[in-house]
């Protein structure tokens, strides 16, 4: 009974948020824990999330025109230090190689906690002329970052993510293209990951170190804390001069170029879990589920179901389908709560009875709504139930984001909503750090990101009464 | 006419065969150097070999139902060091992190150089049942290994590869997997990369730190050199019992499992230019090649010349092939030039004339020849025309192996051999250390493997004429 204890060892959401999200990840088998802090391993079930979303993204990148590199791991820290705001934002949080074999290197080399140097210096060598652009380069690969606090998923030391970097002739190129993939981030997390994306520029304050602007896509989790869940930069020409990047324009002219970067990570599965799992465990969303559908035999061992059973698995698997056929020894209701815990999305249950009806039973994981289907009409059923699935789970979360996004136009208001609802606030702001300061001092909750398609909330900032420049959405992050 | 002066400044591969591959690999844009030595750039052109290699040999290894996982950079020293032969095989050579930002480690941090230790520690503590066994795992990541001498490719301080790690509940189960993972790669290697490969297993000299046995792939490169192309490792209960991992077996007895693993590396992508390349630059296999068909046109200002390319693009695309159309203003001669330099197996013509006579000339590069396609057989022809030149190349690797490997039954024999011819020796050999040094010492070279299916060469070792226990191959490696 081993899995029944497994699921009962959750801790209910309500009591203790925190405690039942490392429940989940640590009994569904996602994550393991190594001997160094902050090193997760990525156990299979976690990591084959990340390949599916994974193949996603690179799927989209190259049909954007995007070329797959590999970078070194260490950068030499003269390297890290040519662009200023860069090293002052990421030299804090580096871990530093120092011996190779036995002997001590006259300098220090930093694991990647992002390339953008390393891509510059590549560039710096490379390119000559305006034939040589635009460079739309992306790399999959784990970075380092020497955080103090760390949580599976949410915050690792060594993380999992693509860093996209691209270089371009012209400022309005390298915009469209910041822009161009947030867009893909956000439609990502709307069409794969079942997640509502608030998306929008981040304040001079949260910006990127080295970046004129930030782009990112905000999720709301189910315990109404925001997760910033992808970022795209637009570094203008700042890089480029700092590493010395030039080509010959098409008028024979010396230019810098225009510069980018974008990145994914492993910590989208973190938002997964935050936003759509319960008390019962995981909840998947089928797109990227491991295991799509599971099928479990009932009364196993009378004539003809593990045939029938195995008959169904064969015709799912050739829709393209990631199927399992549950024939262990365990109990169907062991298997159901197993398979419950670990979220996948649809469960079929096949009986004699059943198979005598030409039926089967199928349960969707998000609100466990038993469906009848004809076993004649499942190449047609299954894919439209999984879309369903899809459309369920998203549309339950844009209610939570919606739901607990209120506008406040005082800082008494704003006080109030997040003690009694917590969630998102919107704001008029003026545009001043030292507001930006007070919202966090006062009311507890950071910038999240300033939307595209602004609307109008007050005329004057809620802190200082000064004009207002921009509607800002506010809240506690991860 | 820049790519003019590439192929112009490629050396000629009898003139100084290491400066030819140098040049290969630097012209076609496969590798770049950056600032820390060892540490190679993986470009588009190179990364998209690495690419496909990886998704066919992904693709085999989880029909053969293993997972993907992802592990942690970094090992604590005291965890590298639990397995003595391990530990004394790779420390020599570890690059050690000694400083997380500000702070110096307690303990010294070793970036991988292999995940043995970290799969054993994740099994010890997760592991308890025969019903976990087998554990099948594989990842794909960078290793670092701290070498004095680097070459593109050939010997890296950081590069890409998968190790795969398995842990099974009998040593037969694990030998078979040792085996099935090494026909694998010599699979891969004979039917993706079209090099032929000699496979054996290693003598005790030439094994993996820790392993019990060691099998390997050997190749025979254009310079009749060796290359150690893949190597599966059986440890017995070795690493089991050094980290103590045990399960319950069905008796309900305690056991140590036994364990394997087994690496593939960027180094095959040096081998596929060594075996196939030439004068002209590199020669790519088609089912790995990043583009397999480029199409040429002639004349392509003459009304109807682009649109028809245009329509073989779309034509061959569609059978799922990488093709390009070269519509750059560059002369066809340039380009003819451009991407023969970059290995492209077929290369199709289309001008004016062509068009009227409903056909093309498609031209395959390992041999030149040119072979007309009526328009509308394209899609019947190019994929055996592929096919073709894989056979071509295959058949012309295979003859140099099989003319440069000679047998020798005495010392002298050998040295001769290796003066007169290079290439591979087999002799019979007693199992002694003493006389494999003796090989290296007197004659230069070492043992590749003592191959599968032994055939009798003498009933004496060459060296100290006692009676023979194997034939081995020997070489001089890279």
């Amino acid at each position: 009974m081993a899995a029944q204890k497994n699921v009962e060892q959750i801790t209910s959401m309500d009591t203790d948020f925190a405690q039942w999200y490392t429940d989940v990840v640590t009994r569904a088998e996602l994550i393991g824990y190594s001997g160094v802090k902050g090193f997760f391993i990525l156990r299979p079930y976690g990591f084959a999330i990340w390949e599916n979303i994974q193949a996603e993204l690179d799927r989209r990148f190259k049909e954007l025109e995007h070329e797959n590199v590999s970078m070194p791991l260490l950068i030499p820290e003269s390297l890290l230090q040519k662009e200023k705001d860069h090293v002052e934002g990421f030299a804090p949080e580096c871990a530093w190689v120092t011996f190779g074999g036995a002997e001590e290197l006259e300098e220090r080399l930093c694991i990647r906690p992002t390339s953008e140097t390393l891509f510059c210096d590549h560039w710096a060598q490379t390119v000559r002329s305006w034939r040589d652009l635009p460079k739309l380069y992306n790399q999959w690969c784990s970075v380092l970052r020497w955080e103090k606090t760390t949580r599976p998923f949410l915050r690792h030391r060594e993380f999992l993510w693509q860093e996209g970097h691209t270089l371009h002739a012209t400022a309005a190129e390298a915009i469209a293209e910041t822009e161009q993939m947030l867009k893909v981030y956000a439609e990502t997390y709307e069409n794969l990951l079942a997640m509502p994306a608030v998306v929008g520029a981040k304040t001079d304050k949260e910006k990127f170190a080295g970046a004129e602007r930030t782009y990112t896509v905000e999720c709301m989790m189910h315990d109404k804390k925001a997760l910033q869940a992808a970022t795209s930069h637009y570094f203008g020409d700042g890089f480029a001069r700092a590493f010395d990047i030039t080509f010959t324009d098409k008028n024979n002219q010396l230019q810098h170029p225009f510069q980018t970067s974008w990145g994914f990570t492993t910590r989208s599965i973190g938002g997964i879990i935050m936003t759509h799992g319960d008390d019962n465990g995981l909840v998947m969303p089928p797109r990227v589920a491991p295991v799509q559908v599971v099928i479990i035999p009932v009364a196993a061992h009378k004539p003809g179901v593990l045939d029938k059973a195995d008959e169904l698995l064969k015709r799912l698997k050739k829709l393209g389908l990631r199927v399992k056929l549950d024939d262990s020894d365990n109990s169907p209701g062991w298997k159901f709560a197993e398979h419950e815990m670990r979220g996948v999305p649809l469960r079929i249950e096949l009986g004699p009875r059943d198979i005598e009806a030409g039926k089967c039973v199928a349960v969707r994981r998000p609100d466990g709504e038993k469906i009848e289907v004809a076993l004649d009409e499942l190449e047609a059923r299954v894919p439209a139930i999984l879309d369903d699935i899809h459309g369920i789970m998203f549309a339950k979360a844009k209610k939570n984001l919606d739901e607990n996004t209120r506008n406040a136009v005082t800082l008494d208001d704003a006080k109030r909503i997040i003690v009694e609802h917590g969630g998102f606030i919107k704001t008029a702001w003026c545009g001043d750090e030292a507001c930006e300061l007070a919202m966090k001092n006062d009311v507890g909750v950071s910038s999240r990101c300033i939307p595209f398609g602004q609307e109008h909330i007050a005329d004057v900032c809620l802190v200082c009464g000064k004009p207002a420049k921009h509607t800002v959405v506010w809240g506690v992050a991860y």
